[in-house]
């Protein structure tokens, strides 16, 4: 076999066998197959595209590249959700403990903010003493305890991924679905949860700007994971704007807890539910969407979630009373507002802008390898579709330093737009996939 | 500027600027850009191809990688004849000379066999002596006194096409028509040439298999050459079965001496003189291609092409005495015949089939580094369209070894079809283009 053979079999549109991608990738992650050939290969892919039975040979072999967290002697059953990021998405924070309160178990393993998008990950070390590093005994106590622990994915966890992604990175192959696919779903099945709800974002803030390319990747990971044998349900999700009123690290934290406190916002609350749902029928706890939906409203209102959340804090190290003292006084000295220009209606929140100008005000960034700032960020006081008056206060900006104010505050200004009428109204979950 | 974005807009299909092209691929010969880049960015061109503008601007930054021959001093026109290669393909030894006794410089620098396709270096090589890596020096004053010199590429000629061509061989991106346009006229242009004849070979026996994909290297090779200020013309061939009677090293180089003394067979001499006619058109010695051809056939009648040739060998190390003593005498003890099975009429004579049986044969080679043996090839007696009886003679074979025998008899056989009737006449040149 030669990998020559398999790209320009790939470049012609044929279906690779199972062989031919283990040949490849499994060749790739020994060191024996070089990174141009794999390169190239990867722009193959982009353009022709892979097969649902392709691109699940190609996940099962990225997940055999590494160890798998072995969840035996828990109790499950295991659900996880992943979002394909957005801004001022902290749903993960919200969703784990309300499962969790419902007897799901949620082996959730996150990452970082890159570019316009946040990170679990970054939002939960906002929180002082909080550990993102668990070792994979600690993953499976805490589990098994709170029901459910979140942590960053260890070296060991699927390292073909990160070999993949750093070429795809750099060769502009990013973009592509089945490989889109590959990576997420590698990275799930290793967690060892059995059922997974995705939310695949669409819009300005999300990685596939075009509804139709989302719903193409929803499709693609749903009959990917079927094929794999996991229970998977995608909701196509609206990520035009940010989601809820606030962008930050410890401020997303706040405005998750608010959410367990049932005072969250309106459109926060309708994406998480609406996963949540599928959660709980994945997770056999409903028989449709509309009865999850129901049964979620009852646990969150029972406050066992919020509890379940403290716990968790506490078990990966940071300390629950401190936290709700820093409650709305944890900020960045460096602030600032923006105020409406004219009586008018907000018409957009532009996520895209948001995101970038958030990355400079420190909440997110650019390089894998820089730092964040846990005390930046926005609270957006109107939101799309209020009425407002010449200079009302619409965000409040905080940033790691001067400059970041500096740099980002005339963008911020430029992310709303006004109108003189209402906007129309906005479906946030577009449609399910399944 | 960053390779990753220049890799994304080919991959989107805009068109790249001179400085991205000259950023991409002038930082991989100095090894700044690395070849995974460049493999992913050869298939995105291979999906989305280049302009005649791009094309020029890659084929300049190829030229300028290396040195160029300066045929200063030498009174021209220069005008040089190249093929994509195909089976028995020896108009080069013939139009050389042929052009050169009408006062036309022919500054031939050509390739080796490899694969099917033979190869003019190493046809020249069978002649006991003749040398062809000549010093530039040298090169220029063969030129200067016999009106042509045959040489190989050195080292300084073109190193951005080696690299490039070495990294597209292993990842899928030779089949490239802008890739493959840029190869040819870099090489070309640096050998410095002023006008160009290209013979575009299609069919199971040249590179294109497809007349519409030789076409479509037709006419990015003309307008990428009219970019370069160069003078381009296109004749499209056909090389669905070899090109004369006989398939070797030795055994050419003898069939091209029987072209300069009027004994050629029909279908190389109908090639030759239509590539010739477009050479003195070309070199300013004929208004029209028909003039052009009138000429040609008028010099060769002269005998003058053929003590060029035979001067051409004494100036590059041979003897020509000796090679005229060697004709029909110079061959491989290891022989064999293939004969009619039956009374019929030969239909077909596959290329293809006769290029890789005759690197078995030791004709040409899978691997550069391969050595080739001069006296091994194949003579047809009889060709497409010929009435044949059962038991006649088509083809003496000969082996650089018994194995070779061995191992392709049964292929050769089999490249033979036959019909009862007469098979449609075949048109050689297809179209001109230019």
């Amino acid at each position: 076999m030669r990998a020559v053979d398999i790209i320009m079999k790939k470049r012609d549109g044929a279906e690779l066998s199972r062989e031919e991608i283990s040949f490849l990738i499994g060749g790739f992650v020994a060191g024996d197959i070089p990174d141009y050939q794999v390169s190239a290969w990867a722009m193959a892919v982009f353009f022709k595209g892979m097969t649902a039975a392709e691109t699940a040979v190609l996940t099962e072999i990225m997940l055999k590249s590494g160890k798998t967290i072995d969840l035996s002697g828990i109790s499950g059953p295991f659900v996880d959700k992943h979002s394909t990021g957005g801004v001022g998405d902290k749903t993960s924070l919200i969703l784990a403990p309300l499962v969790a309160a419902m007897g799901i178990k949620d082996p959730m393993m996150s990452g970082r903010a890159l570019g316009h998008t946040g990170g679990t990950l970054d939002k939960l070390e906002s929180i002082p003493g909080y550990r993102t590093s668990l070792s994979v005994e600690e993953f499976r106590q805490i589990i098994s305890r709170d029901g459910f622990a979140m942590t960053g994915q260890t070296k060991e966890i699927v390292p073909a991924d990160r070999l993949l992604y750093a070429l795809r990175d750099v060769t502009g192959t990013v973009e592509s679905i089945p490989l889109i696919t590959a990576s997420i779903l590698s990275k799930k099945a290793a967690e060892g949860t059995q059922g997974l709800v995705l939310d695949v974002k669409y819009g300005s803030g999300a990685f596939m700007k075009e509804e139709s390319r989302g719903e193409e990747l929803a499709r693609s990971l749903v009959n990917t994971g079927s094929e794999l044998g996991m229970k998977v349900s995608a909701l196509l999700t609206d990520m035009n704007e940010p989601l809820g009123n606030k962008v930050g690290n410890f401020l997303e934290v706040e405005e998750s807890l608010d959410c367990l406190e049932g005072k969250g916002p309106e459109d926060l609350m309708e994406v998480t539910l609406e996963l949540a749902a599928r959660m709980a029928v994945l997770g056999g706890k409903a028989a449709n969407p509309a009865e999850g939906r129901k049964l979620c409203e009852e646990v969150l209102k029972s406050g066992r979630p919020r509890e379940l959340f403290l716990q968790n804090v506490k078990s990966q190290g940071g300390d629950p009373e401190k936290l709700l003292e820093m409650r709305g006084k944890y900020r960045s000295p460096f602030v600032a507002e923006i105020h409406a220009g004219a009586d008018s209606y907000i018409s957009k929140i532009d996520a895209w802008k948001i995101g970038h100008a958030s990355v400079e005000l420190g909440v997110g960034r650019n390089r894998t390898e820089d730092p964040v700032c846990p005390t930046a960020g926005i609270e957006f006081h109107r939101k799309r579709g209020s009425q407002v008056k010449r200079g009302d206060r619409i965000m409040t900006v905080w940033s790691k330093d001067q400059a970041g104010l500096d740099n980002t505050l005339f963008a911020l200004a430029l992310a709303v737009e006004y109108s003189a009428a209402p906007p129309p109204p906005r479906k946030l979950v577009l449609k399910e996939i399944s």
